[in-house]
């Protein structure tokens, strides 16, 4: 076979990598090591390369290479072994081409705007917890986005069409599918569970480093290959193929934030690593790719929840808590603690069991606001009516309310679900892990990480974007993604914490 | 008067001007944070973009814009306050273009391998402290340079025509009226200074690092402006009009190298500081760029000599070394240990007084290797003779002798000098700064370095490109650049030392 057209269309995709991997050191270093009066120069810097790689990833010359590789390919099916991986790079790339070839570009402009808008008026309307100084920014994103999903048209409903980046074949039937049986269950329980009284202390920020430092090698990290650093939010990203960056934060008078933020993290980078080879030119492809938020979710939260939240963990890491100031005379309570469920307003600082009902909230409120059914200036209201509601808890004002997040002040709709069917995911992943390798408790105990991530690697993490989130949980688990192992868990961990 | 054109002009130096400093985060990034595995991905981003910067600095399009720019500000002549500040923009713009434009592609693209090639291959020669497979490589470079200066032929002789870019207007005729008398003055100061024994000591890293922040607050660092990392060498960078980044290292066995290096760095850094307007736009222009590499290295030497050095900075900080653990007695003992005179093999560690000689040996050998006098193969033996005379000891390896630098590796031919000049400017701009405000030591006494630094501003750093070192110097001083003051200087401190 005549790869001429192939590569090219390669070459053309690692230097858009190379310009995207640059956007990711800036923002990088943006988050980790810039002095502040550097911001405005850093975002002139971010815009250019923003402008060139929205170029490159629309531009006719790239339309014609997938062209020619896609008819260069279907002209010697027989011949070539990976026939179907590649016909799946074609077909994803010419699927995120099509998207955003299909925007009238005077759109794109108005929504770049409005999104930088929105962020800065959602700043300071949360500083100032004003809710109305936030509306305008906030009718406007609401209303270019629903124009930008009428312009893709895709068949889907206005919500759905622009959840599909976040979440590729998400519909709302299938998230409610999920959603409303955890809707009934995550209340019963907490109900139900064991209100551990929470312990009022703190760490010193050195001790939390280096217990994050010594949490990374107990996990395996490879420092020539992954460095850490302290950010005001966390995140994880990735700089090239073999350049992987994790940052955690400190947190006044939470001593286990940067701890679990660490683990967390961790999860989202391991994904990563693990993806299919690692080379200069499979790194440009989609299949090189993660697969969806929601399966990337799924791997921190299970770094962060059935890892370090488990009593094996905590048996094990309790000595080197116990060499800090802390409060725990033995590893059950350190567990216990790490592990308490309480109703709190903050989705970050939220426990496992209620951080599912932030969730709801907030998918229900932004399919309602974007396909009609709420009008935005009763937002606030219907917030804090929902979280009395769900939660037995009622927000003093937005900014612990309406205005908490981040995620919508750049019109960034259909995210969250992400971060449930991240836990469900998780937890249905969890179970065929158990039934192939044992208890996670038994291998935590044994120090059998090495273990773990193999399994993840072979049946998660290396099947990049082949697989979508439905297809991957079905391959692995036999089932289609469902609440049900999460619930279960969820019992089980009450019941245990008793 | 219409400045289109000048604004037009103006917007193509801003891009540059925003992939240079992309360029500059990149190498920041790299010897500040990234792990070891990202060398290889972070090697092809760098190329991406100095492949860019090339283009954009050779471009017709370039080309067109001066002239234009050019003929608009010629049009309007009187009209226009900044008219020759203009001029001079653009006649540097101009001159550093035509030298670009001179240039073969092939050759460009010959050196910039032979760059690479010569940079891996020195290092493992270094390792192996075997000049011989550095050779081969080491003489292809002189060959392509010494081709690349015939191309651009500006009526210097060869070796003059490399160092323009780091000293615009050298000549071997004036470095050597310079140098010489310095040849001479150091090997009988050397002989005379007293013998120090310096003690066997050493000081652990977090207390050098913590002396450092402290060095850094003392001379008004101002954190949101400047940041500051460890690096495996020293470096003062500038990734925006407000974005200053400075390094450090901790070398075992020598406590001093952390802090002089940081002192060190925050010349440069204040140098960039104070450049003229740090508007995003005026950044982009020659005038808002550093003159020379020898007044950059004046005011880095003159922050680690002349201040950090001094007696009464001994004494101001001799508290805080007193707080660690060091075998000094009193801030005599502190002030003679930092300024112990030695002469030793190595260039970086070198004392104030014989780092010249290092220098002296490198400018004769650079000047024979490249126009012709030595055979690139004789290298070793002749330096280890320079050594021998002039510093009475010898290498016992090439690792220490003629391999120890990095810049011939890279084909950098004609910016050794600096390192000279620096001093030399340094010691007749601070006797112009006492002349104005005082002795050195009272200022320091009195925590005045913001008196200092204003006194630099206005008479070096505000005036970038638009003068010379030669014309600089001359308009501080009102003599020309030579070495009297940084004798008397000398003379004056091994004296004071005795």
């Amino acid at each position: 076979m005549n790869e001429t057209n192939w590569n090219r269309l390669g070459d053309y995709l690692k230097q858009t990598q190379l310009l995207g991997s640059i956007q990711n050191t800036l923002y990088w270093d943006q988050n980790t090591m810039m002095p502040k009066k550097g911001a405005s120069w850093r975002a002139e810097q971010l815009g250019y390369i923003a402008k060139k790689l929205h170029a490159r990833n629309t531009s006719k010359e790239f339309s014609i290479l997938i062209d020619a590789a896609k008819e260069e390919l279907n002209s010697c099916k027989d011949g070539d072994a990976k026939f179907f991986e590649k016909k799946r790079n074609i077909q994803l790339l010419s699927k995120d081409m099509d998207r955003q070839r299909k925007l009238d570009p005077k759109l794109v402009e108005l929504l770049a705007k409005a999104k930088s808008d929105g962020y800065q008026n959602w700043q300071q309307a949360k500083l100032d917890s004003q809710y109305e100084t936030f509306l305008p920014f906030f009718k406007d994103l609401i209303k270019l986005r629903i124009e930008e999903a009428k312009q893709i048209s895709e068949n889907l409903s206005t919500w759905e069409t622009l959840a599909q980046p976040y979440e590729p074949d998400i519909s709302k039937k299938w998230v409610f599918k999920i959603f409303n049986p955890l809707k009934e269950v995550i209340p019963e329980l907490l109900e139900k569970s064991n209100k551990y009284l929470v312990k009022d202390w703190d760490l010193d920020k050195e001790s939390q480093h280096l217990l994050c430092i010594k949490l990374l090698n107990e996990f395996g990290r490879d420092t020539d290959l992954v460095a850490s650093a302290e950010s005001p939010h966390p995140f994880s990203i990735t700089l090239g193929p073999s350049d992987y960056r994790i940052t955690t934060r400190f947190v006044k008078g939470e001593p286990f934030s940067s701890f679990l933020a660490t683990a967390h993290e961790w999860g989202h980078s391991i994904y990563e690593q693990n993806l299919p080879t690692r080379t200069h030119q499979w790194f440009a492809w989609p299949l090189g790719q993660a697969t969806s938020m929601s399966v990337h979710e799924s791997q921190s939260l299970f770094w962060e929840n059935r890892i370090v939240k488990s009593r094996s963990f905590n048996k094990r890491f309790f000595e080197y808590f116990a060499e800090r100031n802390v409060p725990f005379n033995n590893y059950l309570e350190l567990w216990r603690s790490i592990n308490a469920f309480k109703a709190g307003l903050n989705r970050v600082e939220a426990d496992e069991l209620t951080y599912g009902l932030h969730i709801v909230i907030r998918t229900e409120l932004e399919i309602e606001l974007i396909e009609g059914a709420m009008d935005p200036k009763d937002l606030p209201f219907e917030w804090n009516k929902r979280y009395q509601d769900l939660l037995g808890i009622k927000p003093s004002n937005d900014r612990e309310g309406c205005l908490q997040d981040v995620h919508w002040s750049e019109g960034a709709f259909g995210y969250f679900p992400s971060y449930l069917v991240g836990h469900v995911i998780s937890a249905q992943l969890t179970n065929k892990m158990e039934k192939d390798l044992g208890t996670l408790d038994n291998l935590i105990e044994k120090k059998d990480y090495k273990i773990i991530i193999k399994w993840l690697k072979e049946n998660v993490h290396q099947y990049g974007r082949s697989l979508n989130a439905m297809e991957l949980v079905r391959k692995v688990t036999g089932d289609e993604i469902n609440p049900d192992s999460f619930i279960n868990y969820l019992k089980q961990k009450i019941d245990e914490l008793m």
